[in-house]
């Protein structure tokens, strides 16, 4: 399993990703799932991926080679014009890595070889933006009304993400509600594992602001993940408590 | 969807379910997905159930038919004479409800009817005790280390009930508890509905103890719905804040 998010905020993107893979419990492996390119001073794309290892791997592979020969450049994450087009490109790589392998496979259908992939960024000229593309190579943009997005083991980690999401947020607080989401999730699912990679970015940088991998040692997650028992218990307790005599209980 | 949790304390029993029904997002109801028996002064049984709501109906009835003919009272909850045999009596119900749909529409392995079951209760003489019944018939009983069973979308509200499980909280509490983990899963699942069925079954008690039904008005509910999103973030806010000089963020 994976679990990765993409924030969009008010002054840009902030994006976590786990790196267990495995192949059955006991096969378990540490893999990057973020994988950045940028132009300083005219763009930066930030990718996560979530699902079968050998399809992100190939995409992520197939998008660098791009970057490399000349007679693709065309194509490249470094020369498309819009977020739009890069988005369409890294579609299309996806849903033709899926389909190769599914039918050298004899595989119909909804296979095995699936992966979905969140992906972000900002070039020159144009407002960042952050997309989930899909397996079947169509995605959607995050919005005011959907200003994040979650792949992999998406459930554990998603109310606090709905309860202290706020576009305003800066980008130290949003670093802070993604590690307590992480956690949560880290605690529930052990096919979620240490160490997290993180990439914030920054409206009109063009560059990583902050970009970092968060092992299991770190003194702070440590802290956040003890605090957060902690404060939680501590919430619960400030609530209102039931009685038997029900129907008066909120008075 | 359904959510239902039954929870082991050292006071006793406590079970929550919702009631939302759904064959498709345009096609919602509601039912009951919790019932009791009990014999005042000897034993109380309660289920709840998740799954396929034919499958689950069935097998309610027959166990209540059961308790009404004479001829198979032997079986009945109300005369088995350990809380072991009640589980396997709901287990082999389950089970062959299950096989049966599935023959009659040409299913194969795991099909569409499956359901499972929590099954709480306690005969004179003996412990309370906590099963989670599998579609297969079989089941695992709780115990000091898994002292609480979850059935139907369980990952939304379990991070909570993780961290804010003590075995030796008061039934208050421990409603309470249940409360925020089913808040939290009807504000992420449209398909676990509001109103909640609430069981509480004191030890050594052989009758309800609390019985409730908790509608979408009711005002404590709502006063934790409220109170736990403003809680949270206050907790979130409480918890170290992140810096990008991270290696020293947590001195």
């Amino acid at each position: 399993m994976t679990y990765c998010v993409g924030l969009m905020l008010e002054k840009g993107l902030v994006l976590m990703s786990d790196t267990r893979t495995n192949s059955g419990v006991d096969n378990i492996s540490v893999f990057r799932k973020m994988f950045t390119w940028s132009v300083p001073g005219e763009r930066i794309i930030t990718l996560v991926t979530a699902g079968n290892l050998a399809t992100t791997q190939a995409v992520i592979s197939r998008l660098e080679e791009r970057t490399k020969a000349p007679s693709e450049r065309s194509n490249s994450l470094m020369e498309l014009p819009t977020m739009f087009q890069v988005a369409s490109e890294t579609g299309k790589l996806l849903r033709e890595t899926i389909r190769e392998t599914q039918e050298s496979n004899g595989v119909r259908g909804k296979g095995r070889f699936t992966a979905s992939i969140i992906l972000a960024g900002q070039i020159r000229g144009m407002e960042p933006r952050l997309f989930m593309v899909y397996p079947e190579g169509n995605f959607i943009e995050a919005s005011y009304d959907t200003p994040f997005f979650q792949i992999g083991e998406t459930k554990y980690g998603r109310p606090i993400l709905i309860r202290g999401y706020d576009r305003d947020m800066s980008f130290e607080d949003a670093v802070k509600l993604l590690m307590v989401s992480f956690d949560s999730t880290l605690k529930a699912n052990l096919s979620v594992g240490l160490p997290l990679d993180l990439m914030v970015i920054d409206r009109d940088g063009f560059a990583p602001a902050h970009e970092r991998r968060i092992e299991a040692t770190d003194p702070y997650f440590s802290a956040i993940s003890d605090g957060w028992g902690r404060e939680l218990r501590s919430a619960f307790h400030s609530l209102p408590s039931y009685t038997f005599e029900s129907e008066d209980a909120a008075e």
